[in-house]
């Protein structure tokens, strides 16, 4: 069976992949710094050398961000479907960098008491994923000569930052990108064990906001009592997000929020989802989110407001009595059902405008906005990827939501008419976004073999 | 008249003075970042060699932060006053770094529509001030041949963080440091242009929060929704302590806050504090403190709760869906009349432990703790020094409230038992604690004139 010659080649060659992912999470492609530009375009021409070595045609092409990595290869015998993988290699920022056992971008495989991970930025989220794809047509080809079937890799480098290029680029090269199916191998497993096809994704409105006061930072001792504090402004704009009963306050939020189907509550009560232990593995015990609901919802199918950054004024080593002339927060939503990234956004617009104090003025900058998106697994390629995941992993492999936003999901259906498979190998643990980010060895192995199997079955 | 020769003697050597001044603002002596301690001792040493060169037995004394300056100089003929006097070396931080239009550490004479300033972190807070006084001396010394009576310069390197070692080092040191009477040059004029002794001062409690949720910070999509937010925790902390009459809301606040004496009522409006020009030459226009009171008495005779600084997640440039782990904030209590800083302090935290959700945890840096100081102005020496100031300004000098934290003045009266004087010569406009800060030429060159009147009276 060549299946078996291809699984035998990624055992035997495991060493020599897990190389070549140290390589690429050596080079800090964080997309959202600009400071980092040269090295998303450095990633970009690796990951462009390693597919045309690989038979691809392959070019990194320019967009008014970061480049996208466009490759296409094999012929296939017609039979097959032609499949479009993506993936992504720009990755998070590190801050705060001190809480990093090692330098996030001098990566390494460490042995640890649940086994060996791959240790540093990006070796998850998703260097380690888009190569498990990669490393398993690599195989492919060393035993059957080809590429596996008609295929196109595109790879982007903007996720972490909104990819703002993204729907451009895909409109304007609609007719190249186009395939039968899109596989996107960005998510994780279920529960670290279960193998899984993320059918439901989040979706995402950011917004950073800046409060401006006074027209330069006082003394609050001779101003303190009598200007307007602009951390203060924010801090009840802030507050007045959520009710206490842990709902988003802003009017008509929950309009276009669906109730879960009858069929997928029951499927998702099946899996008999650990809440203690989702919590209890970072050191909590309490659900913050909406009184009502479960944790498993309010990650999959409930939408959330959070804040995800905030600073103003001195925030050094001891103390300075100034009253700063502005405070900024990043804010983001997470999106379900019908729920409109416009609408979100105007709405939070309102909010705050009406909440300015006179003197204050408020200043928006958007990020993201994307819809959440809800899978057709209508095509048999979908049962046909999770009998090959059932059978590399041993365990029946799982229909689950993703509280995270994969816009690219959504617009592979809306641009580009395809349906999509969301299969990834990554961990809860993964500390992906976080400090000391890890790949277990065992994901990128394994997921490597199911790749090889899902292509055995759908190229 | 010798007066006169020690007057033209101080027209005749300004750039001189400006000189030392500029040398002196040149060491970057930044008391609450540790990064600067170097340069605090480079600061207390110029005033030693400098403070000798003048006849004084200088020297700058150890203490577990930043060292004391003091010195001893003159005899006087018994008849006139041991006075001391008191300044600080150290300065505030710089950032934010990018508002300066230049170096803060390389000062410079500045031409400008209002005149001429100088201009560098510390020209006016405090080593301008500072050194009113200690030209004065020169001019003196080289006039009379000697120091103007019996006098004890006493400078501080801690008064911008906190004045840790102050109080200890005063109870150690108290029979060398005791003198008839205080003088204090850290204090304004009253709107920039009439001579002031400043006689009200409010007191400082700071505390900076931590709040901590997750053992270590989240991706907000796997987690958002479920897991505490400490920003979220924190803003909802902050906006609780105002309430919508901009009153502050922690049980007891107000109950040792006295109502103005009428007499000092009335002399404030005799003032005819311009309450719009005070606002709007920062760029505000509301008043944004107790609904019941006017902008002077929010600045120098009510209390007030201020957040300095605030930080958590991320706040570079982009976005990062971070659900962090920890969030922090700077809040000060300015006090007045009788409020008592152990009490204000504790009555915060009990407030914060109060508003903290399950799962995270608080953690308290206490900064500084001073009751507000009202001066005795019994002695005749506040009416000569009125008059002094008068005669050099051309004004009639006035008794004024001020919004800052003076805490020696109260220590000078607690632990010394002597009374303080506060005069000096800032103006509102100086931008202390701010960027680009400046210190009027005139401020300067008038300032070491007054003093050499004051001193003519005194000494």
């Amino acid at each position: 069976m060549t299946l078996d010659a291809v699984l035998n080649r990624i055992d035997a060659t495991l060493p020599e992949a897990v190389d070549r992912l140290l390589e690429l999470a050596r080079i800090p492609s964080i997309s959202t710094d600009p400071t980092y530009a040269g090295d998303c375009q450095r990633a970009a021409d690796w990951l462009v050398r390693d597919l045309a070595a690989l038979g691809f045609q392959a070019s990194a092409r320019p967009t008014p961000g970061h480049p996208m990595v466009v490759a296409h290869g094999g012929a296939g015998d017609g039979s097959g479907r032609h499949l479009l993988f993506y993936g992504h290699y720009d990755v998070q920022p590190v801050d705060p960098l001190n809480l990093w056992a090692r330098d996030p971008f001098d990566p390494v495989v460490e042995e640890t008491p649940k086994g060996k991970v791959i240790r540093g930025r990006g070796t998850s989220d998703d260097k380690g994923q888009l190569l498990t794809f990669i490393e398993a047509c690599r195989a492919w080809k060393a035993v059957h000569g080809t590429l596996p079937g008609k295929l196109t890799i595109f790879l982007e480098g903007e996720e972490e930052s909104g990819s703002p290029s993204l729907v451009p680029f895909m409109r304007e090269n609609a007719d190249e990108l186009k395939a039968d199916l899109a596989l996107i191998c960005d998510t994780g497993l279920y529960e670290d064990r279960v193998p899984a096809i993320t059918t439901m994704l989040r979706g995402l409105v950011g917004e950073e906001v800046v409060i401006h006061a006074a027209n330069k930072d006082l003394h609050s001792g001779s101003y303190g009592g009598a200007a307007a504090n602009p951390i203060r402004v924010l801090a009840k704009i802030l507050a007045g997000l959520h009710d206490d009963q842990g709902r988003v306050t802003l009017p008509g939020f929950y309009d276009d929020v669906d109730e879960l189907p009858e069929a997928v509550r029951a499927q998702w009560q099946g899996l008999a989802f650990d809440h203690a232990r989702f919590l209890g593995e970072v050191g909590l015990s309490v659900p913050a989110g909406e009184r009502d609901r479960t944790p498993l919802e309010m990650i999959w199918s409930r939408p959330t407001c959070e804040f995800n950054g905030i600073a103003g004024g001195y925030a050094g080593a001891g103390f300075k009595t100034v009253l700063p002339a502005e405070a900024r927060a990043k804010v983001s939503f997470r999106l379900v059902s019908r729920m409109d990234p416009a609408k979100i956004r105007a709405a939070f617009r309102a909010y705050v405008e009406s909440c300015l104090p006179a003197d204050c003025r408020v200043e928006f900058h958007p990020h993201g906005g994307s819809p959440a998106s809800v899978m057709q697994i209508a095509d048999p390629a979908f049962e046909e990827a999770r009998g090959a995941l059932t059978e590399e992993w041993g365990v029946s492999a799982a229909y689950i939501g993703s509280g995270g936003s994969i816009p690219i999901a959504g617009y592979f259906k809306s641009v580009l008419g395809m349906d999509a498979m969301l299969i990834g190998f990554a961990k809860d643990d993964d500390q992906i976004h976080s400090p000391n980010e890890k790949y277990d060895l065992d994901s990128f192995h394994k997921g490597i073999r199911s790749w090889a199997r899902i292509l055995d079955r759908l190229a």
